[in-house]
């Protein structure tokens, strides 16, 4: 029962906005970063072990309804996401995630938890983690291409693993580079607004894309960019939104995630299916080279895999294990005699529930 | 925001176990059994509004995690359940299952609930529901093999929809048998028990099989079965774990929910692929026969399908918007600008919580 925060009698713990946002807090959200990365690694690291596929996705006119399953065999974890872009029109948020984390020995949930906070961090982890291998050596710009809900914590990751000191903002928006610039600065980061791509990517060392619309949108022209750079193109995931010029693609050395996820919703969804990809456990696992020269073009077309979730679910859960501090929810019926299902309707309660 | 029972911004409604028993209770499990009846009546008959696909399932020797995903356009749900019959011996259910409804055009959770109580609800309306069709005329007689947590639920439908008045008891396990005698002597059912397979068929009109192991079991024989009766087999859900011999099915006229998932996880993994098998949608909308005689043989090989936890789910919102009564999970952000989730990190909580 080692993988349980509380005994299954008890309930299932249960992680809210409030309590995630706390516990981010208390641990420094530079450390959380930090230590994710390295979680993300290992857990990268043992990519082989993972029951892999690709998410299962719902698609309506307005978005689109995800879950992300994956397991290592000790534990299941599956992550519901949605991707509404004009949810932010209605004044509701773009992504609406939360996750859990189960037992498979017994098919119990361990853990239910917000994943809003918890993806940003686990997105912005996996693209510092990445960028530790594939980014120029002594990178210190980072260029945000996209202003909204991801940025923050892009810039973070980058500030707490690899060590940049200047971000500069771009966003059809201005109101989106403010917001972001007023966040950063507070953060100890030399931070810019630029006024176009064009100008927001100059001298940059690593570039990110985190746009949200839901377009085959070409952010990035081949014109624009420099040999040398990392691109950690994150915004296009899903069929019909990309970012980058097929041009880019075919002059960079190109990591992904999970090949036949990414070919189905990543940049590469523009390329032939003979076009070349590098997994990215295997740069880690020293099975393929990252980056090979200052002079190399490196892509990261990264769409967000199960095990990321996985990881950072894990990583609270071991979190609440050190505090004992989390709500239980009374989601599992607990009467006496398993077989006995009929007497939950006339029994009195056995679970207390209390949420904090 | 007509899906919605509380505004997006309140939280999430949650429907504990002690939350379900209590509106179950509230309306009469008799009531709920047979509104429920009706309600999946009216959606197996709109089958093809239905965005379908076979069930996730992650499998383990332990047992099986799985994902049951659907659509109608408007709504989606989910169900997490899982199926591990050794947890029996640690006093832990075998089924621990939870539910996820969501609106399509803003991607947002619209309640989650326990899914342990609604399951075997629903499973046993749907069960009744095929029986409306296919048992014989004027039954009166329910035999249930395996008397576990599904027996007393698989009864109470089948006297509430069928006017089913004497029950017919049989499990490996003589005090299964005495729990379910104790429960549905208590809600005006003339119960029996058992020694044997063979003596519980005995002048059975309709025969419930519902055990638990993981096994290619033959808990009917060929000649134990007259014809005439109709054979509601619900055990047998997953690969390697069947309940009826191959010869019942050569005999009878089979039915089935969705067939790319039963051929898969039903009594017909037993038969070669071309095995003629109707789904039982088609009944409804009489496009396809039903019990043509008397003295037809019928199955039901039911494995469970997701639309009927959609079903179950949408009828618990449509109640609780009644009621007005349900606790509030603070499981999505609320920040007021949706691109400043950075924000959350340092906010003062907007949602209060309260689970009652």
């Amino acid at each position: 029962m080692s993988h349980f925060i509380a005994q299954p009698k008890q309930g299932v713990p249960f992680v809210s906005v409030q309590a995630m946002a706390k516990l981010i807090n208390s641990l420094g959200v530079e450390n959380v970063l930090l230590d994710l990365t390295n979680k993300l690694e290992t857990d990268f690291a043992r990519w082989t072990e993972f029951d892999k596929s690709p998410r299962y996705a719902a698609h309506s006119p307005e978005g689109v309804i995800e879950l992300m399953p994956v397991s290592d065999g000790q534990m299941f974890s599956c992550k519901y996401v949605n991707g509404h872009p004009k949810n932010t029109f209605r004044e509701l948020q773009t992504v609406a995630a939360f996750g859990i984390l189960a037992d498979v020995d017994s098919g119990y949930p361990v853990m239910i938890s917000e994943m809003c906070l918890l993806t940003a961090l686990r997105t912005a982890a996996t693209s510092a983690m990445v960028a530790k291998y594939l980014a120029p050596k002594n990178s210190t710009t980072l260029t945000l291409i996209g202003n909204g809900a991801q940025s923050e914590f892009q810039a973070l990751a980058f500030k707490a693993v690899l060590g940049i000191t200047h971000i500069r903002l771009y966003d059809i928006d201005k109101s989106a580079s403010k917001k972001a610039f007023a966040n950063l600065s507070a953060c100890g980061l030399n931070v810019t607004i630029c006024n176009s791509v064009q100008e927001a990517v100059k001298g940059a060392d690593i570039i990110t894309t985190c746009t949200a619309d839901k377009t085959n949108a070409t952010i990035l022209t081949n014109d624009m960019i420099p040999q040398g750079v990392h691109i950690n193109a994150i915004g296009g995931d899903c069929p019909g939104k990309t970012e980058l010029d097929a041009r880019l693609l075919e002059r960079a050395n190109v990591f992904v995630e999970y090949e036949p996820q990414t070919r189905i919703e990543g940049e590469i969804q523009q390329m032939s299916p003979s076009f070349t990809v590098t997994e990215f456990h295997n740069v880690i696992n020293k099975q393929s080279l990252g980056r090979t020269s200052q002079d190399e073009l490196t892509i990261f077309d990264g769409v967000g895999f199960a095990s990321e979730d996985f990881t950072a679910l894990v990583f609270i859960r071991d979190e609440l294990i050190k505090t004992g501090e989390f709500a239980l929810l009374d989601l599992i019926t607990q009467q006496a005699d398993p077989r006995n299902l009929f007497s939950v309707l006339s029994d009195q309660p056995l679970v207390k529930e209390h949420v904090a």
